[in-house]
């Protein structure tokens, strides 16, 4: 077992962890470096991540924003905040939420646990088309388009499922966003049992979310039910290990309660590894059973769909590398990065060498398929490869980034996988996260790597008790990396994709000829305004700096429906329609109409006014909602 | 009229606006000479806005985040987003709009459109206390305790008032915090009159708002009522101009209809020159009458409270320098500023020179306390000092910042006043507000100013159509202004405000000992949980990495009410509480106590869990909410 001899060192660590003592290992600190001049002749740390007015990054960093609900984009090098796009809770700068269409794909949700972003991919290339986000509160999935940077769909809550984080893990063409649940509940969802019974009657999922390869809307495909593991973060196969999905877990105990220390008793926890292809080939030929009206398979009944690998303990994450043969796992609780070969997990699977069966499902034997365990240090958690055969893990321990070098390894190195350990770099504090653009495709770009750290006390000034994130920013050209910047997030990033600029070309206007909604009017002359017992309608025309009609008269209670068009096809020429008083503001885009509907609930004149600057008139931009009190003619008497 | 020769200028620009067509003075584009070295060894300028890792920003830059209701704070020079801090609109990210404290403040809104932040001010300078901000869609104005960086207050709808834009102006002491009306409506509130009506039935208000010394508790002190002029911006006296207050208004024409034509149509508009303390004297001897429980001045029957100030066409502010005696005021479609000399005002007063009457209201003489119009360029807006002499203005038409030298000036200037404009620079593009530190304060910093421009396009990678705003930080230390940096925010700030670092020392922890909320918990043995018929009651301690309790059992229909303590007193170590498929997200920081009450209105079991990082073990930081069926002993069958 190469696992006995970090096994003290676990256990120090665990004893640290649980007295809440801090236990720092000794690293350099880089920062105070970061202003000298790279010895490699790139500038000075500050030429490097400066980008000078008027000119533009060279990468998107789209940073997923945890219980903010929403992902932030930023610019890589500058690391400069550009926009946040609203998913799962009102945005009100952007007017999402406000309109009926986006306050219907919200339901009665308001906010959201945004974790792990992942890109569209072809042929395992991200090919800029849509970023998969998913919302491990709610149970949710959403797909933000590239082309316009607006979320276009959320799904979910998905059926049987409890604790979307383990997503979102896109397969090499993007057929499928692959989903593992945190939590377990009693199944079919809305039965009680009591927690006790965590162990017999809780139960988590993996599940298959299809993905049109046209217009990328998601369905739920099909489901993997598996025992109360708490699943955790994942990848997906490429090459050898094509068709083949994986995640760790933490709590293989099954621990219902404290799972601080009930979760971390097993040496060793179970990974799932998927074989996404033989599920979908299982539902086809009827083996899944229908529960909620998902096909869900049984594993026991259904083999070589899922095997469980073991990982050293409560491991967050398991990477594959790009070539598709290594895979890299993590224990935090102990101080090395396991590396597997997919080519022996085939064979180990071909030759059914188990070590064990779980609920009738195959433990693969660990020493057969593992190809070494890398001391990268303490608190490893996730692995990211700059496709030149290097290999970064974050500590969040050490509060620092391990560089080292995958396999194959000469017999030197085998003998000692110390030496396979070429830099480490302290990071500020507690990284969690760490990313490298395209490091889950087969062709990292491998020139910058962000640490997204967990704490940044003492990073900014201060800000009071609720403080922000930290990233910092890696140059990784070198063979010692070197800090650059640091920048801070809202809370609170998990995860980021990095996505060269020039992959895509998103519109900025919305083509007048591309319209199709009914409601839209594409000059004041055409705007209307009627008015029948109970309801205003009007198809309202926004144009700089005029809104037609301009009054609009309601009597109380009635519905008020307004089609707003923003005529421009101009960038950047937004215009926003607020009323005074009500809680409403709609933002529409350069050629968009957006809908919204509301009751005209109080007597009085509200005016309503332009809210997103749009011209040197902009402030002129006005006009009135009358409420009149009810008339005798249309109130109901009887 | 000094104006006359610039009439030409201004029917021009009028009709270029009206009809939508660009027009651009020629004016160097400084941003290809950003990353040259400056003349003044000052090093580069990526060295002069680069902050380092472990470094920390000389200033806090507090932006307005406009519709999106909250404030947006960054470092200066680095020009980093540190962090958002939520006002008007609930934040997931923060908790802020979840539990029940903050849900009661915001009340039946959900956004507010924030425009212009302003400190609290002791002797003439900022102290650090208070940062106060307008919420111009729904007539509030909200307090933000810089102490912790919270929001502490939301005061309004402030009574008889539509569109609170012409606020947050801070009195030399922080006595008032003084607001006018941007819109115009039927008093008393809930009045019904036609808009055609407007000139006759609308009014505008003029609001003090008294700030209490030791809480900056704020209260509806008093109020003048004006004709349905649209207020805009505004500034505060000092010195000379102690105890006035300022504001421009458009809309003098009492336009109600296609404001971009028919608010433009008289060559003047009116600014108010309000003698707060003169206000303030005849309130309390009672020569005001209460409107919706507060006391209103009439004007007209009140002298010496308001005198109207003719200003060239449709200004967008006024800005009284550091010393109090120069006040100036640009009307943006004609290409000067004026500069008027508050001490001619005084005498002018004094010697009753007004050049006509408005509704009762003198109308002080232009001719006779004006100092000067200094031609400063095409479509100036607002104008900042740097404590030496020198006021910069925003000029929108031209997209650039003229500088320019304040008086009092040489015979040879006055004479031709181009002499004084000493430099111009371009910006990019579309400049509102601009920002020079304590430029409303009797000493400037007068190192950095931020253009803030209205339109970001085509400056920063595309991001659809939906598009952040552009800051340019320029280094104001030399002769000639240098551009230096760029930067983006989400929608949409409209003016900052920034802030020395050294001014505040937040607290970063609430002290255990501070805390008097009898619903806090300190421990998790000190944790309860109750249930009595219909409702749960539960203290729950979150300390790393456990929540004390772990199970809370609930039958569905009970309401549930849970006070949570952050047991914590180490900074950054927040903890959130989400209830899987519940909306709900309650996060507390160090030593808080928040309440969150909600109703168990689905049988089943909901993981809970702690949304915000806060140690290696935070992953298994989870609890279960039972909602077990109803039980026939509770339930009632009569």
């Amino acid at each position: 077992m190469k696992m006995k001899t970090s096994y003290c060192a676990s256990l120090t660590l665990l004893a640290s962890l649980l007295t809440g003592t801090a236990f720092f290992a000794g690293c350099s600190d880089s920062g105070s470096s970061a202003t000298q001049a790279s010895s490699q002749n790139k500038g000075s740390a500050a030429e490097r991540t400066y980008v000078a007015p008027g000119e533009k990054d060279e990468y998107y960093l789209f940073y997923s924003g945890g219980h903010s609900g929403q992902v932030f984009v930023a610019g890589l090098p500058s690391m400069r905040h550009l926009i946040t796009i609203p998913v799962f809770a009102p945005s009100p700068g952007t007017g999402y939420g406000f309109d009926d269409e986006s306050r219907e794909m919200l339901g009665d949700f308001t906010w959201g646990d945004v974790h792990h972003p992942g890109l569209s991919k072809t042929d395992g290339m991200y090919d800029g088309r849509w970023l998969f986000v998913n919302d491990n509160a709610n149970n949710r999935v959403a797909r933000i388009d590239l082309r316009d940077f607006k979320t276009k769909q959320i799904l979910g809550p998905i059926p049987n499922s409890s604790g979307n984080h383990g997503s979102s893990f896109v397969t090499e063409n993007s057929e499928y966003l692959l989903v593992g649940t945190r939590f377990s509940v009693p199944l079919p969802m809305g039965r009680f049992a009591p927690v006790e019974d965590y162990a017999d009657e809780f139960n988590g999922m993996v599940s298959g979310l299809k993905v049109d390869p046209e217009s990328g809307d998601l369905s739920v495909g099909w489901q993997i039910i598996t025992p109360p593991f708490n699943w955790d973060l994942g990848s997906t196969g490429k090459g050898p290990s094509s068709g083949w999905a994986f995640w760790t877990s933490y709590n293989t105990e099954m621990a219902h309660t404290k799972l601080e220390a009930n979760a971390s008793q097993r040496d060793r926890d179970y990974a799932a590894f998927v074989n996404w292809r033989a599920a979908e080939a299982a539902v086809k030929d009827g083996k899944a059973d229908m529960l909620d009206g998902v096909p869900v398979i049984d594993p026991a009944k259904v083999p070589g769909v899922l095997y469980y690998v073991p990982i050293g303990k409560s491991p967050h994450g398991i990477d594959v590398d790009p070539s598709g043969r290594w895979i890299a796992a993590s224990g935090k609780l102990q101080p090395t990065t396991t590396v597997f070969d997919f080519e022996k997990v085939q064979a180990a699977i071909d030759n059914k060498e188990f070590q064990a069966e779980f609920r009738g499902v195959p433990v693969l034997n660990y020493d057969v398929i593992v190809e070494g365990e890398v001391p990268v240090g303490l608190g490893p958690l996730h692995t990211q490869y700059d496709g030149k055969g290097n290999a970064y893990t974050s500590l969040y321990i050490e509060s620092a980034v391990a560089k080292w070098k995958l396999p194959p390894w000469t017999d030197a190195e085998k003998a000692n996988l110390e030496f396979t350990v070429l830099d480490k770099i302290g990071v500020h504090y507690n990284i969690g996260h760490l990313v490298i653009g395209g490091s889950d495709t087969r062709a990292p770009y491998g020139d910058w790597l962000v640490a997204m750290n967990k704490l940044s006390k003492g990073r900014h000034l201060s800000v009071g008790p609720s403080q922000p994130e930290s990233s910092q920013l890696i140059d990784i050209t070198g063979r010692k990396m070197e800090m650059v910047y640091e920048s801070f997030t809202d809370p609170e990033p998990h995860f980021a994709q990095i996505l060269k600029a020039d992959m895509i070309q998103p519109i900025e206007v919305y083509p007048k000829a591309e319209s199709n909604n009914p409601n839209a009017v594409w000059s004041l002359s055409d705007a209307t305004y009627t008015r029948e017992p109970g309801k205003v309608t009007a198809k309202v025309a926004a144009v700089r700096s005029q809104f037609g009609p301009d009054k609009i008269t309601a009597e109380v209670g009635d519905t008020v429906v307004l089609h707003i068009t923003n005529v421009e096809q101009t960038t950047d020429i937004i215009h926003g329609f607020a009323i005074s008083g009500y809680d409403l503001n709609v933002i529409i885009d350069p050629g968009e109409t957006k809908s919204v509907t509301f009751k005209a609930d109080k007597v009085g004149v509200f005016p309503f006014y332009c809210t997103n600057f749009c011209s040197a008139l902009h402030q002129e931009m006005q006009g009135y909602l009358e409420v009149k009190p009810a008339s005798v003619t249309t109130a109901s008497v009887d």
